[in-house]
């Protein structure tokens, strides 16, 4: 884009079907909700979500991989709204370190979603938009609806957790939820809680959301329109936080877009701009704004330790499970010192946890990208552990 | 505030009145103007400034205090509009660091603000606010405005020139383009070039305030309404790079808000969200629009090193002007390598330089704050230089 501003798009046929459930579903009837944390009864429970690989007979190597804020039940696969490569084709797939040859890989649009799974943009049983009507999403009741779906496929014990940030704070919920179902763990570059600085960046999405007159206090789906300048906004300035600064300089630096000099306006005169217009545009074109509020807000009321009177080692007491947790050394969203927190946690329980920071310059966005270390870890813990319950190399 | 979203509001009586100059004022005529960078002449040139201290007669004692991004002339008596504090009394005044028994202390508003000096809420000569056709502004600029009103004062050479951030920008602008007429110069907790992500931070400001329809292109002084809700979150992210993360979890960690638990909805449950949303309310009573997406554009556009080819050191050659570089360990927007550049590029043009480190988690807004390191260091420097230059302890 080359104007200045971002302006309010009305519904796109993309976003319509995007409220339609793409790839599987399984709906929950009517006297079969899930219990919300909020206190909600959510009927009917619907999860979308995509299997990868052969489940064997035994249902013993079911691995399942949880998405971050943004992401989707789409991880291998194209995405059937933005015609993209699945958003994790790196990890999983033949022959990838999730290998799909050996795997049964599920993955799941969470609750609260806008890809299949209930969410805020869902219509009630009356017929109409849920919008802020719908209950506040907790990662635990993500982690509820996910065992629902694991429950619904007769999977007793999954192989394995994988995810990354909202991702990995799933991972941890359900080791700690539900510990007799998980072998074995892989939290990426997450939190045991939101931090006040994590908290901060959030609100100010939600307030960009809430500030754009087209989000109608939620129910913009009536009105035809969506709050895309908002939600632009809030892409914006929270993918700033997903790359370090030394990517961003490397990258861009001060270079200018498609020009020899400042143009003394406000046009995208540098790349970085350019980029982040770029990010926001292409963002809103794939994503509920409302989804976006309940995401965040699910992130923000992670404190796994806050159940357990503070204590986070209590979460895990008497844990089986075994761990692999992976941090990125310019990763300052979810920096190292609150991945070794969960591990020092892990280590105060007695559970059997391994640890790396990956040293690189790309900032959180790299548990999403090809880094051979990432690759190596996850790849051989799951290789190992796999190799110990004694699952065959192939499905 | 309580509500979950910010309202726009009317134009105020304080806003109104914040295009008119409060305290001193020097007009330069129609055929007096400022050539500014963008091509323009800014002609009649309005400056609006503060003085504290008396002028020696030689006229040798005059410090110039530059103030950042949203500051203004009122460094250390009561601002007129919020009513608060000057924003550097702990810095400047009787028996402070910057001595006003001793020193006369200088702080205009700089081009392109909304304090007195000319800028886009001001009216052209037909008598209709500029809007966005105030002419895009530069550090230079605002120097060069500067050195107008130092002129009208009489004075050659300033003792000292001093400021933090925006201001330090200034400071090293001074010492480059004026050489001869700065005896000492202090930048603090700044650079000589913005980076990538600060000026990422910047353009989702300025995208948020735009984005926002009460903005109108920039003409909403003729709709009698303001893009309040766009400033204000375009002020929320801002400030959370104003502060550290350990600043952060110390001040507000996860504490909620005059509540024993979490509401499960959008309101302001968390300290941290009822502190950036109260920063982003009262900055918008205090603070026009477009001086902000200005005063975000003069700062992306500092380069001090591209008009020497890329050879900052050379931007300093033969300086016989002392310097005093100050940065704060855990200032992320400014980090101390960006302040240590400056430092090298000094050293090497042979400059005479002393630079200091303060060991704060107070983050980037630790130049605004009462630290007895930053106080000892700036004191110290400014009266070593004074006594060096022979003035008297007091004037």
């Amino acid at each position: 884009m080359s104007q200045s501003t971002i302006s309010n798009d009305p519904l796109t046929a993309s976003l319509k079907e995007a409220r339609q459930p793409s790839g599987l579903v399984v709906r929950f009837g009517p006297d079969d909700g899930l219990d919300m944390a909020a206190g909600a009864k959510l009927a009917p429970l619907q999860i979308g979500y995509q299997t990868y690989g052969t489940l064997n007979s035994d249902k013993s190597n079911a691995v399942l991989v949880c998405h971050a804020l943004t992401g989707d039940q789409h991880v291998a696969t194209n995405n059937p709204i933005t015609g993209k490569p699945g958003w994790w084709e790196s990890m999983v797939g033949p022959g990838k370190p999730v290998d799909t040859n050996r795997f049964f890989v599920i993955c799941s649009n969470v609750v609260g979603g806008c890809m299949g799974s209930s969410g805020p943009a869902n219509e009630t049983s009356d017929g109409v938009p849920y919008g802020l009507g719908f209950p506040v999403v907790t990662i635990k009741d993500m982690v509820n609806a996910q065992a629902r779906l694991v429950d619904h496929l007769g999977i007793d014990r999954l192989f394995a957790v994988i995810g990354g940030s909202m991702g990995g704070m799933q991972v941890l919920q359900w080791a700690v939820s539900y510990p007799e179902r998980v072998y074995a763990a892989v939290p990426i570059a997450t939190a045991a809680r939101h931090t006040s600085q994590n908290i901060a960046f959030h609100e100010v999405g939600r307030q960009a959301v809430m500030a754009d007159p087209d989000w109608h206090g939620g129910d913009y789906y009536s009105f035809g329109i969506r709050p895309t300048k908002g939600l632009a906004v809030a892409r914006m300035a929270a993918h700033i936080t997903y790359l370090s600064e030394g990517a961003l300089h490397r990258k861009f630096g001060r270079n200018l877009q498609e020009r020899d000099d400042i143009t003394f306006g406000f046009e995208a005169d540098f790349q970085i701009e350019s980029y982040l217009r770029h990010q926001g545009m292409s963002f809103v074109d794939r994503f509920d704004a409302n989804s976006y509020l309940y995401m965040t807000r699910a992130m923000d009321y992670f404190d796994l330790a806050r159940e357990f009177g503070g204590k986070l080692a209590h979460a895990f007491d008497q844990t089986s499970t075994r761990f692999c947790c992976v941090s990125f050394s310019s990763d300052w969203l979810f920096p190292t010192s609150e991945n070794r927190a969960i591990v020092h946690a892990l280590n105060a329980a007695g559970a059997n946890v391994s640890f790396l920071e990956v040293d690189t310059d790309k900032g959180h966005d790299a548990f999403l990208l090809e880094i051979p270390e990432l690759f190596d870890t996850v790849g051989g813990f799951v290789r190992a552990a796999a190799d110990e319950l004694g699952l065959a190399e192939t499905a």
